[in-house]
């Protein structure tokens, strides 16, 4: 198979690499000349991906048209937000039955879509050749070769298949299914969780209450998803779950840090000034929390994380169980 | 509501505070009259829950009939190898309609029954009066009053709601289902994937990889659990996927503890030496390939676990998908 991979940031490079070590060829693009030719020269990234090496079968280009020429299977790793512009470029350039596939998480700012859905949209692509990956994905991790999972999903299990097969090597495993809005979906809703999760850590709590917390905000991911058409089992699994417990684990994760801060008793003013970038989950939390009142989907932590933002709530005093409901029925 | 917890372990001394704390009037009966005179004199057990002072409403005795007299709900905290022969003396001293609640995880020895089963043989009460409690259940945690939850589970839900509006109170909130099977199979079968979790650390792979294990691992559990007639969702609950984590996470846990050996290169011998008491994911790995074979039932992971601890995989070998199987379908 001939692959291309748009985007040479961490992400987009370790995909590429993890394609490469499955023995497809891959092309590499990168917007920047400058990047494509030291990765090309050095075969490495080496402002994302320190120390690692990437295999022969990665080639690196800034020409897109070079990129795609032959690519059977296009990944598609930029900022979420500059992704349509891509798509405008690329439109035209792909081969006849290409698949197009996301690598990316997040929804688009103004229309509130899913990259799948900006993708049919802006390349006119039907939805049996689109599919998304997502997953426990910490770029770092991966590219030093350490087992992980993660799960490709398409309307087509075809579809599905195609790209799992040609992503799955002996360290990365690949699960598929058909759930393309659940696959999704967890990867927003999975950074409301670790802001929760982040906010306990942060007050001083134990493993105890980082478990309930991250068991019972699962629930609550689910209950959200299940009410947009995602099938419950997606978000227990690598998209959902696995992606979770990865972003709550991890000291990189600036949803993980923002919380812990807020936990500390920082308001939001505090933490928004002492990270360069904002973290996805304080943006998403009012979205979010509107679409599940629209649709009549509670979600008692997500709330009280946005009482702690709001400083309407002691960070103590955030509990995996709503205080004035003794006994939920339903697990 | 008046109640006796039998067993003034750290887990026993734990819940009787809980439900104090809840209102309740707790007598916590202590196999040893020294123990029971000194909780009721001081109002700690310092033993096993340092710093701890028990409310009011909690009292201690060393005497059954005392403990047992006028409480409607008896609960049940002793080494599970040890509830047959205290069932022998509690039967006959308790009142008419009093639910009988397991605190225990394991099965016994020998009959290889879950303890509800223990308990419906040992005192010949009907299943709609018998409940268990589950959930991440640090005991020192929830002694320190760190929010977390649990889940309280009875073939009969009038008996599970009364048993976890007893027991919740502003730490400790309580969820109810009628799935004892999944509840109790949660809390042996999490010792096995905790292991796994351990090993992969111990090896020195990072929070992917961490994510990965407990993902799929958790899949392991409710493939197992639903061969046995337990519904999956309660797997992916407090009593199984919560449970899962605060094991995995507490360095207090002793398979934790044995699987980072294992992941360093220690043999299951050397594990044994330098452990006081065995890890029971050890003890039950066996046993429980067994029957998963029988129902046929796949367990990658625990196999994986099997075959580290028998020496003929190298634990860095050990990974969250089977290597010979590029695209699994399902998640």
């Amino acid at each position: 198979m001939t692959a291309a991979v748009l985007g040479a940031g961490s992400w987009g490079t370790t995909f590429a690499k993890v394609l490469g070590d499955a023995g497809q060829d891959v092309a590499l693009w990168a917007r920047r000349p400058q990047v494509a030719e030291a990765v090309q020269r050095r075969r490495r990234n080496d402002d994302y991906l320190p120390g690692v090496t990437l295999p022969d079968e990665v080639r690196a280009t800034s020409d897109l048209r070079d990129a795609l020429a032959g690519a059977d299977l296009v990944f598609l790793s930029v900022p979420s937000q500059t992704l349509r512009g891509l798509l405008a470029d690329v439109d035209g350039l792909l081969v006849p039955d290409a698949a197009v596939v996301s690598l990316m998480k997040g929804v688009e700012e103004g229309t509130g879509l899913r990259m799948s859905e900006v993708i049919r949209q802006g390349l006119g692509v039907p939805a049996e050749r689109v599919a998304v990956v997502s997953g426990p994905n910490l770029a770092l991790e991966i590219a030093r070769e350490q087992p992980t999972a993660a799960v490709v999903a398409s309307e087509s299990l075809d579809c599905a298949m195609r790209v799992a097969a040609a992503a799955a090597n002996r360290y990365f495993g690949t699960f598929v299914n058909t759930d393309v809005i659940g696959t999704e979906f967890g990867g927003v809703l999975k950074n409301l969780i670790a802001l929760a999760v982040g906010i306990v850590v942060g007050v001083g709590y134990g493993d105890n209450t980082k478990a309930s917390i991250l068991t019972r905000g699962l629930a609550e991911m689910s209950d959200f998803a299940a009410a947009f058409g995602a099938q419950p089992e997606t978000l227990a699994g690598l998209a959902g779950l696995g992606d979770l417990i990865a972003t709550s684990e991890s000291p990189r994760s600036r949803n993980n840090r923002a919380g812990r801060l807020l936990g500390q008793g920082y308001t939001k003013d505090d933490v928004l000034r002492t990270m360069d970038q904002v973290a996805e989950g304080l943006a998403s939390l009012d979205p979010v929390l509107a679409l599940a009142a629209a649709r009549g989907v509670e979600m008692p932590i997500c709330t009280q994380v946005q009482q702690v933002v709001a400083g309407v709530l002691d960070p103590r005093e955030l509990a995996p169980h709503a205080a004035q409901d003794p006994a939920p029925v339903g697990e």
